[in-house]
């Protein structure tokens, strides 16, 4: 399929009139064919009305034709073939097994949420029987969830697939019957509209109404801002800069109508380096795998590591120069990302305080990523908050503490975050035991003995945390409860049978598992 | 127990230097001794202090502690015996019988927060097994949920004792594991004295931190408003009017750490009169009932009513001037909700094409609301936004549709609500069943041939709704769910054995049904 330099409204491709737009290869810094013509209002507004017409139809389906939606949009994914990983390549700078990987997550993504679909437990049947002998007569109650209304979905730029057209979001919300329009990310339009059309086209397949699936070409700070303030539009999916979410947010919340805000924004994921993990030769070229995988350009790359000042320290620091000198430099996604990756460190080796201890390989190439490690004592550290700055991209800040104490002073000082790792032995069970519970009020996922990159698309995973790492702790954008997200309950009391939900009836022809009276029945 | 005027600190009661205000009876409008004395800054702060302090070894507790800790709460609000009900009358012009079924209510909230800790299932306990053997490894992940932190409650003038100091919030907030702050409502503050040392009695029995529990006396524009930005407060509950909670929402926004607001506002619960149910004869008694129960200051209470045009209505409209016109007036809770009931009522009769069609008794009783019923068209409703506001008291707007496309308009116009209830018979199956899935998207609970007053404390139920009925339309105030509100998840990820939280060990020691490999996997 050739790349056209369209979007997609409600099923339809068109090429926007509002001026026109190009990908950017980063690796040779040079545009690539073709133009992409931007959405006007007009286009917005067709999007807004064809979702908000779509969702009683679509959130009415049954929960087989939902399902099925998912895994078709997976197989239209597939058959896309070579083309869609070419393109990405190009658009991005990310290397053909990385791609592939990706896509094979997003295809398992969609799959998972049509298993979650298909399970039906997300919609949290409950019922409560009537007591009409009782004073006051008890009504008949059930609840159940239904989706929010149309969700508007902006991509990452740092997953061209599994964060972006057909990723986590809009496959979460798909799920949970809500019409999605998503923003295309600049980084990879070519990308964005071969995955569109594959949507677009499961969407007809599955015999659904066409407003059930949009994606429109424009910036974030004019078409992006009015899809989230458009009345139609009752929740938003983000992955992206703090000031991209924080934006948004205010938006959301300014709106006559506040919608929630899913942003996924910052987070340098502090690494814990406990004194009986410093024993461990495996870890200095673990972390500097880790560091530099993508060109460390994950939310979940471990950007902070800290540790108490010694001799093990010390050894550990040295063997990871080397193992980060080893590493050749990468390109990055964009050039704006490169350039502030540069800006990042520069700003950060300024530091009065701050000391470089560790520089991978350098290059010429554009848009390419050298990989540093910096340190810094904890007294500095606390005192300034400069340095918990996010610098995307592989270079990470070791943190020296002069003792236990002020190792989990580093840790109550720093703000939330998506992951806190910890690296320790079972001679580090009493450091562990009192970090813990400090890292349970501060991140989403604890993770020991490893690293936050790879984020596994499971039903126990959290990818969010506290803010600012993301807008709501509450939820996850990574995994099946993700789907909770676009939910909200409802409850009917005294309704007749033939008007109640399938996930409500007396007789359970869906075999859910529900909550009646109060207790768990499972009739499975 | 004597009201002393006095606040608790954690555990301690004191009195504030901050000046002082009194309880006001509305039947007499004269002051009640004795004075209340008022918060500083430094009162909130120690509050905030020690609800932090609190928040780990209190999360930490077992299930059992914190159920039988609830169930002394209960215990100890009994122990009051008819001081807290004489006291409680004084304050709120409520009549003794309304107090007592309230108390019970409350009392069984907590009863029910109890099982609910028990039962365990809040943690969403979810555990995937490690794959070592796939490329690449999957990692151990377990989930589990936590409570946010301490949380800060504003108690609602009209439940002095269910939505109050212990009331739904309270008890909900206690059972997820957070500390909490509760700003005493100034219409019923030797109430909020009682159950407030009430709870801190059953904190000190309970052997629990004394920052678990504080209740401080203060204005909301100050002391309230400094407590939701208050850093240690990570999530507010709220019940009042819709510009104290749009306040509190904008305060919680703009916070350098934005939190959950869970504010329930304002409400007109439509009903709607389908042309069957007009024939029944107990309705114009069953309206009135519900309209003028507790002086119609319910969030549930019946304020618009839509039916569409012709005899049966007009019988319905005359039939109701009866049972209105029996309905004596009742005083109403404090000066200032009588003072904004009579100007609502005023505004109301002053829009053209408004008139009025039925009355209650007038008095001359201070505070005391006579209950009126006026009518309007259809289109002139539609095309007036003011028509929509809440006028809290009994008084109700009956809009008349010209036929069902017009009642569906309406139905369609209407802002986000609390309920909607329908009234039909099986003659009004096609149109009830159009009208259903509009009222999915616009209320919370659905309710059929009843009315919205009387809020069952169960598990089905859902007393929230989109906005601005509520803020945050994704949970309920009322039932069991409304633990959720105040808990985050957290994945733990090839955590040791010994440091995992036992919700999440392998042997299951609470026998949880949790999620096992994404299955529903139940040991009872």
């Amino acid at each position: 399929m050739q790349v056209a330099g369209e979007m997609i409204i409600g099923g339809k491709a068109l090429t926007g009139k509002e001026g026109t737009i190009k990908a950017i290869d980063p690796s040779r810094n040079a545009e690539i064919e073709p133009a992409f013509g931007l959405a006007s209002a007009a286009d917005l507004e067709q999007a807004a009305q064809l979702a908000d017409a779509a969702f009683d139809p679509y959130r009415n389906t049954s929960l087989e034709v939902r399902a099925k939606f998912l895994e078709t949009i997976a197989d239209r994914i597939m058959d896309l073939g070579p083309a869609l990983i070419e393109r990405a390549m190009q658009e991005t700078g990310l290397p053909q097994a990385r791609l592939e990987g990706e896509r094979g997550r997003t295809v398992n993504q969609l799959k998972l949420f049509a298993k979650v679909v298909r399970d039906g437990r997300f919609q949290s049947a409950t019922l409560d029987s009537a007591l009409p002998e009782r004073t006051p007569p008890r009504p008949d109650l059930r609840l159940r969830k239904i989706g929010l209304g149309p969700v508007a979905v902006f991509g990452a730029s740092n997953f061209p697939l599994a964060f972006s057209v057909a990723g986590g979001d809009t496959a979460s919300a798909l799920a949970a019957g809500c019409p999605v329009i998503v923003k295309a990310h600049s980084a990879h339009l070519g990308t964005s509209e071969l995955v569109g059309k594959a949507v677009a086209k499961a969407v007809e397949e599955s015999g659904l109404p066409a407003g059930v699936f949009s994606m429109i070409i424009g910036s974030g700070q004019t078409v992006g801002q009015a899809l989230v303030s458009h009345p139609a539009i009752k929740a938003v999916g983000f992955t992206g800069s703090r000031a991209g979410g924080l934006a948004l947010m205010k938006t959301a919340a300014e709106r006559k109508e506040p919608i929630p805000v899913y942003a996924e924004m910052s987070s340098i994921n502090p690494v814990f380096l406990l004194p009986g993990a410093l024993a461990n030769d495996k870890l200095p070229q673990a972390f500097a795998d880790s560091l530099t995988m993508g060109a460390g350009q994950f939310c979940t790359n471990p950007g902070l590591l800290i540790g108490i000042k010694g001799d093990k320290l010390q050894a550990f620091v040295d063997a990871t120069a080397g193992t980060i000198g080893a590493k050749a430099a990468s390109t990055m996604l964009t050039p704006g990302i490169h350039k502030a990756y540069l800006s990042g460190v520069k700003n950060l080796a300024g530091v009065d305080g701050v000391q470089q201890v560790a520089a991978g390989q350098g290059t010429e190439a554009p848009c390419a990523a050298q990989a540093f490690l910096y340190q810094v004592p904890a007294k500095k550290f606390l005192a300034d908050d400069k340095l918990e700055g996010e610098i995307f991209g592989p270079t990470s800040l070791l943190v020296v503490a002069e003792d236990e104490a002020e190792l989990l002073a580093v840790a109550n000082h720093v703000e939330g975050q998506l992951t806190g790792a910890v690296h320790a032995t079972a001679d580090d069970r009493d450091l562990a035991a009192r970090l813990l519970p400090i890292l349970e009020r501060k991140v989403g996922r604890i993770l020991f003995n490893g690293f936050g990159t790879g984020v596994e698309v499971a039903h126990a995973m959290v990818h969010g945390g506290p803010f600012p790492s993301t807008s709501d702790s509450r939820t996850t954008s990574v995994g099946a409860s993700a789907i909770d997200r676009f939910l909200r309950p409802v409850s009917y009391q005294d309704v007749p049978s033939y008007l109640l939900p399938t996930s409500l009836a007396d007789d359970n022809p869906e075999k859910l598992p529900r909550i009646v009276n109060g207790d768990l029945v499972w009739n499975a």
